[in-house]
């Protein structure tokens, strides 16, 4: 079901500009994680944009990311509007991408409500996706101030941050809406349990929806020297063209988060609960976990496995053949072969540090 | 220390006609593992006949494969002369394929004594094996009879066959010179025990030395067919050429081992104690074995380990990068990758055979 915006003139912000090295070696430099075809074999990014298509379409969903993988960008969606690409010269974070997309929306429509979602989480149900997105945009327009999507937490993950909830002051797309009185940076495993058994806490998704009048007003107030630069900035562009102007101007905007820069600073922020299954896709073994499973684990490619359980196979390249091994992950491509054992899978970025202090750049 | 054969007409054949899967994916159809590089990144096989140049120069060597594998075997021994590659159109077992480098080298020298070799063993101490050949040899031109090399076993392998040894006759450039009362075929568990703890018996080691007269009677006498064969075959090809010989009569000698045709039925068969190091290197895990280890295990190619130990790491294109593991064959080629527990090395068949049912036959 896609709960209808009911002639809101509802904008979309993909944020695709996250580097990493947790997926190596299919991430590589040029190819971060929202490019890996983690989604039914399409990426998470190609993904992201068709699930939000039916709420928003392509017209008014802008991509963030950074300059170098603007072609992959493209290559990705090839129907996106050129004009909708933010290419940023240099990563300034995510307030300062918020503030361009919505000083951007804001020529188009003053009127206009933002959602921002990230280009590189998996979310199966797109509908429920839409219908707490439209629900959370509703509900900004209604009461004005900022909205999260808070996600229930399945255990006490010190990965992510919290947010700490009040009372339900209403609903929206059957969800309930709470304030939030507090944002918690990721926390210690204590203070996680402690979160979790206390039942008042969700998950900050990242994915968040405002009108871009409060967005606008919250940077004004909360960060002015980012509100003053976005202002010179969009000045600059009416003369020399935006890509000029972003060219000389983007690398002085401070350089801040949307969560540590307004929203934690903001009131009101308002959180719609979801229960989506939802994954961020943190590394190898936290995608055995998203994606489904047959005998032999999660397999992606040219595999052959026998008498193997619990494992992550992906090829893109050559054949991997395993047999008798269980919770590993092997990961082959045509210049490089992982393999770790899926309870250390974090542990490729040590191999990353240890191929970049060699020298072997062309491999990352 | 090389022993010197004082002026004896001294001959080779090394047997390079082996096939197998044990090694895939680095082995193929086309390449077995004779051609693998295990010998400090030089092949089996040449590392075979430079092992015995000292003793036996390249011109009075013969290298016997099958004719699939004639063209890999010329580029992996360039300095062979042309003449000294037997290729065999069909493969006739070891019987015939010691019978036709008799025939042959017969016709070079009646006085020839002939040393027989695999080309798929690795044996780091050269000097010491042209020492026990040499006396090998000397042994069989003085005693006459048929001799072979018995290797003191270091456990109760089930996979090799077993020399019954008599008393010490004499001996062989310091080694002892033993009658061999029984061949056993690849024993039982059980009675690999027996043997072993019996003190009496000895690893055939597939490595033999023999006067060319010596063997070419006892096949006539064992094998009649086989010696009536090869008397067609030379005077075949005293008309036709020796290829044209070959190609029309190879295949109709008797296939049969000069194991079990000749050596199980001759008498005497004398064996010459050896104890120098030696492995046939069976499977993934038996190079483990044969090989030195660094603090990962054994490592060939382009390999980047952390925290890894027990393991055999190859790279014959991709870079392989592994951490944590322990006791795990990884091998990559550029069109397969392999991923095995080390004790479940001669899994690596079941693989294959899957690859072969499924028609990957590009992968074979």
């Amino acid at each position: 079901m896609t709960w209808s915006p009911d002639g809101m003139p509802l904008y979309a912000l993909v944020m695709a500009g996250g580097a990493g090295t947790r997926f190596w070696p299919l991430s590589r430099r040029s190819r971060p994680k929202q490019m890996l075809p983690f989604a039914q074999g399409r990426s998470l990014l190609a993904s992201t944009v068709e699930r939000l298509a039916p709420l928003v379409p392509l017209e008014r969903t802008l991509v963030a990311t950074s300059l170098e993988m603007a072609d992959a960008v493209r290559a990705e969606l090839p129907q996106l509007p050129v004009r909708n690409l933010l290419a940023e010269p240099t990563g300034r974070d995510t307030a300062a991408c918020v503030g361009w997309a919505a000083w951007r929306m804001a020529r188009s429509n003053p009127k206009a409500v933002m959602v921002v979602v990230p280009a590189d989480h998996l979310i199966p149900d797109g509908s429920a996706l839409r219908t707490a997105l439209a629900g959370a945009a509703a509900t900004a327009a209604a009461r004005g101030g900022l909205v999260t999507l808070a996600l229930r937490p399945t255990h006490a993950e010190t990965g992510y941050g919290y947010l700490e909830l009040g009372e339900v002051m209403g609903a929206a797309a059957g969800r309930p809406v709470q304030v939030v009185k507090r944002f918690v940076e990721k926390p210690s495993r204590a203070l996680a349990e402690e979160f979790v058994a206390a039942g008042n806490y969700c998950w900050n998704s990242g994915m968040f929806a405002w009108t871009v009048e409060a967005i606008r007003g919250a940077i004004r107030e909360h960060l002015p020297e980012l509100a003053a630069g976005l202002d010179e900035l969009m000045a600059a562009a009416d003369e020399l063209g935006e890509e000029e102007a972003v060219r000389q101007r983007y690398a002085s905007l401070p350089r801040v988060s949307v969560d540590f820069g307004v929203m934690e600073k903001a009131k009101p922020v308002w959180a719609v609960g979801v229960d989506f299954a939802w994954s961020d896709v943190g590394s190898w073994a936290g995608l055995a976990e998203a994606l489904p499973s047959q005998d032999a684990g999660v397999t992606m490619g040219d595999v052959v496995a026998l008498d193997t359980s619990g494992s992550v196979l992906v090829s893109e390249g050559p054949l991997v053949a395993v047999v008798g091994v269980h919770d590993l992950v092997v990961v082959a491509t045509p210049d490089a072969v992982l393999v770790v054992p899926k309870d250390q899978a974090q542990r490729v970025k040590e191999l990353v540090e240890r191929l970049r202090e060699g020298g072997r750049d062309e491999l990352l």
